[in-house]
């Protein structure tokens, strides 16, 4: 492991317990019985264990969209062309994407990237372009990616964070775009898990039955002629992964390693969450699962961590908009924290 | 029954399926798999079938939080004691409570309405004062109202949407506090619905085991003595309601009749909105479930309505606290409809 990689793992610390306690303590003297507010409380509990502060404000927020291609999108396992992939980024810079819709409407910055998408995109004003390949490798025949890449989508996702991070980004949110790239996922998780692919694996983009029966076959088939090792997560990475998860693994793991609370998304961004808390598992307090993706694989990658999703929406796009809707609920949170009377100020009887 | 009530429940009319039908096809050219974005495309449906129209905007949005007093308070079936109801109302006109913090995160406007608070609040500044009495009377020994009483609250309700309408309003949430209302909303649910009070029975404010034994006895024998008529919503709520509970239930009609699309908060809403179905079915199309409370009750009165909540939070503060959390869900559905660019806007391939 490269010394970047572990340096960053090494930085991710615990949750500062006073500040939680301090925050719990400000909730019970607020005018509402105890726990009252459920998750609202619970979420401004747990970012006060990340920011080390009661209430405040994380008004800069920036969506990290990662987009790669994926060579296993040749074997059909899709509903669309893989064209498609780098024609979302263009529409995510022109701004007409369901995530850049989410994104303004949350007051949060999309930070497109390209990992590795099959187009030349140099040019292109507003794109961050760290292409590692042309898409993956196909997996259904040899490995995504070699070691050493999975390693540097790792290392990608570090620097895009810390860079955002040093720009002033207080939250941080993970989007990701790929034509394919739910199957990549799948096969991380029966990696990671050891489920069987029929149960974590779902219809994506909205494959038919036996387009789904096809994509199970096609991840049982590429585990068991890849052998990853399901205590090596870079392994995982590298025979059965995409370039976009590896980097959203990174990312999670700069952001941790910050002290940065990172909102999940769905199923793409649970998988390297999964990754990601292999490779250093307290990183798992520094994420927030924003909704139960209705991908089943998700549910079990969420189980895996120990995340207990905020919404379930029934949503299924990826672009990091269910984290952009968690947004309004870490707002409501801390505008709790910091707005609300205490028993004392507004002269109300507390309990008998 | 009052003529005003039979005119507002003859105007209630069934959703505009053409302007469903024109929303769903638009939000299958988006740039995005087909329902993709699982609830909120329903929510944009859903809008789409009150408004009439595809898309637009809900800026002007009014929680209407009914204040009252139960007679009930008095068997001790609520942690705290009965002044925290008068105390809560002068915390709201104040804009320290939590449904403040919410309403403004929300861009809402909270109407508060003395609909029985038992204290004098005529001279406050701010607060509608719509007084049915001092607090019901104690559904453990008498009827909480007289029948005559009980349509005035759902007059009234009606009334005071119909104003907040004329004012502008394209949205309202319904919003309670009353010290003692979950029983009253518990034994409403187990009238209308039959199922035991235990089963539609929680810990409201906080009780502990005993507490929670002693209030579903003292639901049972209240539905015991005064026996309300199942098939008489009117006779449901004299007997074991509240003031503020048939303020919303007319809240409920009032919107409906008007086109106005109502999103409800938890249990004590959920109770009125029951009410509100059980005099005119239609109204159903009119309201959304903002969320599913940690009361047990709610579930079941969603379920005998037929409404799926949107969020699931485990909290049960009341006030319109979830309901102002849903707007912000509602705002991302009208985004999406108005901002996304269609696949032939953004030049992106559609399924193959």
């Amino acid at each position: 492991m490269s010394e970047v990689l572990q340096d960053a793992i090494k930085r991710i610390a615990m949750p500062d317990q006073d500040a939680m306690e301090r925050t719990r303590r400000r909730l019970d003297r607020l005018t509402k019985p105890p726990g009252s507010l459920g998750r609202l409380e619970e979420l401004a509990v747990w970012l006060a264990g990340i920011t080390g502060q009661t209430g405040g404000a994380l008004s800069q927020r920036t969506v990290i969209l990662m987009a790669s291609d994926h060579g296993v999108a040749q074997e059909g396992v899709s509903a669309y062309p893989q064209r498609v992939t780098s024609q979302m980024v263009l529409n995510f810079l022109r701004g007409g994407a369901a995530i850049n819709v989410l994104a303004r409407q949350a007051r949060a910055k999309v930070v497109v990237v390209d990992m590795g998408v099959m187009a030349e995109l140099a040019e292109i004003e507003g794109l961050l372009v760290r292409k590692l390949g042309w898409g993956t490798r196909n997996m259904a025949r040899e490995p995504a990616m070699t070691r050493k890449e999975a390693e540097q989508a790792i290392l990608t996702g570090i620097e895009i964070a810390e860079q955002e991070i040093e720009r002033g980004a207080q939250l941080l949110a993970t989007g990701d775009m790929g034509i394919g790239n739910t199957t990549a996922a799948s096969a991380i998780t029966a990696a990671l898990t050891g489920l069987p692919a029929s149960e974590v694996t779902g219809r994506g983009t909205g494959l038919d039955d036996d387009g789904w029966r096809r994509k199970v076959a096609l991840i049982e088939s590429a585990l068991a002629l890849h052998q990853p090792d399901p205590s090596d997560p870079i392994d995982v990475l590298a025979k059965v992964g995409g370039y976009e998860i590896g980097g959203l693994a990174g990312v999670i793991l700069g952001g941790a390693s910050r002290r940065v609370p990172i909102v999940l998304d769905g199923f793409i961004a649970g998988a390297a969450a999964l990754l990601a808390v292999r490779l250093c598992p307290e990183a798992r307090h520094f994420i927030l699962a924003s909704h139960r993706s209705a991908e089943p694989g998700h549910a079990h990658v969420l189980n895996a961590i120990g995340l207990q999703p905020l919404l379930d929406l029934d949503m299924r796009l990826g672009e990091g908009t269910g984290a952009c809707l968690a947004m309004h609920l870490i707002d409501a949170a801390l505008a709790i924290v910091n707005e609300m009377a205490t028993f004392e100020e507004a002269g109300v009887d507390d309990r008998t």
